[in-house]
């Protein structure tokens, strides 16, 4: 499957409203509407074309950078009403050709990434009150159903003829793999049986009947849509908490990409390629960072927080999409861990300021990316790093750690960030997760600093090998985990990065993504007779009706 | 994959300890000892040899029996001592050739079996007070230590060259698939970090470090293995609860399989392969059943509700192994529902009786095993059926349910089986989950009887045609499940059946069993290049690098 694509152009995804091309962002505070009018002609790589208001990564990236953006520009919005801006259709789905079209891998990173923007929509709900209202105007099928289930509130015309579906397993023999099932009975909490018929009914619910099974909150004839929307949406803005000032504006990063790496002012990826290894590092502030809100408010964008965790966020989607073959990622960071230390400190203290808020949950989502992604991470804690605080948090979201033992070597530090503001998708924090079989150990002493062999001691790193096995050790333990397969690493690795506690985020991409992947394979969905293959042909798909 | 294998010899699940090939089952009240002593020669199937210890279903379903006998057939036994009649091995795991030539669908089916087997005896731990000992005396590799990992304590010899091991990452490109990855990161409680080491390491961990790391309890030189082994068995014996009386022997079922189906006492499956769908109906006791724990002791496994659900256990297995085309069960009762509420609440009231206790975790199991059945449940109440109380749970298992509409009608009803001593594996009864979204529905009043539309109106039922259109409705439901692709509704399925919270059970089998689902279709384990494929030949396995 995957041999025979193409080479593909790189993917970037730095947007801004101002060049968006399938979406229009229209702020009146305290409600913004983002309207998605996707252009046929413009999908993200030449193909297919975006019909129907179906999406594909590029539509995606827009929808994932207008939702981080509001929360940091315009804090005086605390509504957000989703909508389409096409007659009588909100919004089909992802494009069927693109994933016809797509590797197995694409796919797999496709859903990953549209999974985050949802719950990215949901976590803006739940900590910046940005609420969320999908205002279903029109046909609503697949993805289009899974991008209203992540709102708060769904409202669905009434004009007899607009429903709300999931047609993926009765057209396409796959999952609505966005959330959609989990959400259908662990959000929205409608009844098993009656989500089974929903989601095995091409056509969809439609009416009163929607309402019922609990599949949208409310049905409004189209004469009185806009003027409901309208009602709901300052309803949702009236309950939710305001944030007074202005806006920080996000500037853009600039990086420079390269084949050998990225680079970008805070964050560095230095790729090897023959030996499918990156080093990824991490630069602590240069200098001392601001010390009240106001100050970190001017210094906007520019926070050492908040533009080195932007930085490391676009360096995980570069080598999700553009550097497949990359299997093993070492974590390194350089700097002063005493300035980390005091900038986390500072986000803790501020924390009921609205952008300090903001950036402590933009941490939370990039480690978040960290540990979803698909490659093995080694974190590396050699002399001149500062795995502190927050930056601690990439050795503990790593696969494994090694610290250098040596006099005057290397120490880490806990501050009050690793004990609960950037917890995992299970609901811990990392050092939590790490100890659940002794919990007592979790409560580490904030600022105290560990060497290596206290570290050891204390369970914080894997391994600490002497000054002079150092080298040795850390280069084998990469080359062995390079040599593995690529498939039972991301297998291993998505069981044992998640102990522990289950939740709806969990349960979206340990359950219904696996299944969704192993669907993704199957010749009923992909081989030369599959359902997904013979999409918008005349041939009708032929199964091999073996039950697994 | 599936295509090329020849027709296999159905398997049967009905045996003794008189005739077991694989194990010896010791009893010396209050320890019972199983004994691992695989035959080489002997496997389920021809085309493989069983060497060092490794097993193939036919092992395991000895090991099932063995298991589910001691609850019934041995109450003085308090401890189970799991060990090998090997010298310097306990078990290799899982046989790889037997692996390496199943097709897709056996290889899924072999495992979920196996987990079932491996949580019967954390039931076993749980529910009847039957501690369990790991006695590893020597290599424990792959799913021999899953099996380890089942148990309640593992005692490690150390000889210098025991270890325990999860080699499935490294050398067979796949990932342990009994419950290893989640049982090491969420029963042991290893951390995550320590796991990953462990689980990358074709080798293993032995002596001291095995304990430091919790992947076991406790090491024993060689020379005072045996007496620690008894001696920590006792121990666990000790501790247990006592349960008197002698105990009640399993007859075999003796039912007449045919291609047409299988017809057993109580249960009966009815197959139409043309139609890829089965009928499977249970019958309510034909007479009224005993009153009294005593009297249901000696009507020993002659009793409806444990002979009833064996049989309906004997059935679901036939159509897992040996009915891989059947898509969709309807699930019909007969019989007076009057007599199973009474039958159900001479089990309550004698629950705290160890005979009525292990009938009652019996029929949970077996409802477990249909939750985890891949084919669409649809369950078809008419007139003269008995959807009652632990009858009615196969209604709220299957996917819908239909109920006839007219004067004079089917009607269900609820004893106190349906309000919690037979729940999912989320720990949840059937009728919570159901109603996550309403909960105060799930308190239904016991004893009531509901007509169709009132089961209707309560949310019991999913359907209540009138007499009119029921058959029409009833076969186009059954014609347009059996169209649609058999793996979207096995993931649909999976999804939809597990709403609610997650426990280490359904982790196993949502994110672990879905992970190992989807590799096992990877190239890089199953291709021509694959280490499954290659495994014990000199080529090397070959990948493709791609990261998903």
């Amino acid at each position: 499957m995957d041999h025979a694509a193409p080479p593909q152009p790189p993917v970037r995804f730095g947007t801004h409203p101002d060049v968006y091309v399938h979406w229009r962002l229209e702020v009146e505070a305290p409600v913004a509407r983002l309207v998605m009018d996707v252009q046929e002609e413009r999908p993200l790589r030449p193909g297919y074309t975006l019909k129907t208001n179906s999406y594909d990564l590029g539509v995606d990236i827009e929808l994932a950078d207008a939702v981080g953006r509001l929360r940091f520009e315009h804090p005086e919005v605390r509504a957000l009403v989703i909508t389409s801006g096409k007659d009588r259709i909100f919004c089909s789905g992802a494009n069927i050709y693109m994933l016809g079209t797509s590797t197995h891998a694409f796919k797999v990173n496709f859903c990953k990434f549209t999974n985050e923007t949802r719950l990215a929509i949901e976590d803006a709900s739940a900590h910046s009150g940005l609420k969320s209202l999908a205002a279903v105007n029109g046909a609503c099928a697949g993805g289009g159903y899974e991008l209203a289930l992540a709102c708060d509130e769904i409202l669905l015309v009434d004009d007899s003829s607009s429903a709300v579906s999931l047609p993926e397993v009765s057209l396409l023999a796959v999952l609505p793999g966005t959330g959609g099932l989990t959400r259908v009975t662990d959000k929205r909490k409608v009844r098993r049986d009656l989500a089974d018929v929903f989601s095995s009914l091409g056509e969809g619910v439609k009416g009163k009947r929607a309402v019922q099974w609990r599949l949208v909150d409310e049905t409004v004839p189209l004469s009185r849509f806009r003027e409901r929307v309208s009602e709901r949406a300052a309803a949702l803005a009236a309950a939710a908490p305001v944030r007074s000032g202005s806006g920080v504006a996000l500037a853009p990063l600039e990086g420079s990409y390269k084949e050998s790496g990225v680079e970008h002012r805070h964050v560095t990826l230095a790729v090897d390629a023959p030996s499918r290894v990156a080093v990824l590092t991490v630069r602590g502030p240069a200098a001392d960072e601001p010390q009240t809100a106001q100050a970190m408010r001017e210094r906007g964008s520019d926070l050492w927080a908040l533009r080195a965790f932007r930085e490391l966020d676009d360096v995980l989607l570069d080598l999700r999409f553009n550097r497949p073959e990359i299997g093993v990622v070492v974590l390194k960071t350089q700097g002063s861990a005493a300035r980390v230390m005091a900038a986390d400190q500072v986000l803790f203290d501020q924390r009921n300021d609205w952008f300090a808020n903001e950036v402590l949950h933009h941490m939370k989502r990039v480690l978040k990316r960290l540990d979803l992604t698909a490659r093995s991470f080694l974190a590396v804690i050699e002399e001149g790093s500062c795995f502190a605080g927050s930056l601690l948090e990439l050795a503990l979201a790593a696969d494994r750690s090694y610290m250098v033992s040596k006099n005057g070597g290397p120490e880490i530090a806990f501050s009050s960030l690793n004990l609960g503001p950037l917890p995992m998708a299970n609901g811990l924090s990392r050092l939590a997760t790490r100890f659940l079989g002794e919990p007592a150990r979790a409560g580490v002493p904030q600022g105290e600093a560990f060497g290596a062999e206290e570290a050891l001691t204390a369970g914080l790193v894997t391994f600490a090998p002497d000054d002079i096995d150092w080298e040795d050790e850390v280069r084998l333990a990469i080359e062995e985990r390079a040599s593995l397969s690529p498939d039972a690493l991301t297998g291993m690795e998505a069981n044992l990065r998640f102990a522990g506690p289950e939740t709806m985020e969990t349960k979206v991409f340990g359950r219904l993504s696996a299944w969704q992947n192993w669907i993704f394979q199957r010749p009923n969905a992909v081989g030369e007779t599959g359902a997904l293959t013979l999409y918008g042909k005349p041939e009708r798909a032929r199964f091999n009706w073996t039950r697994t």
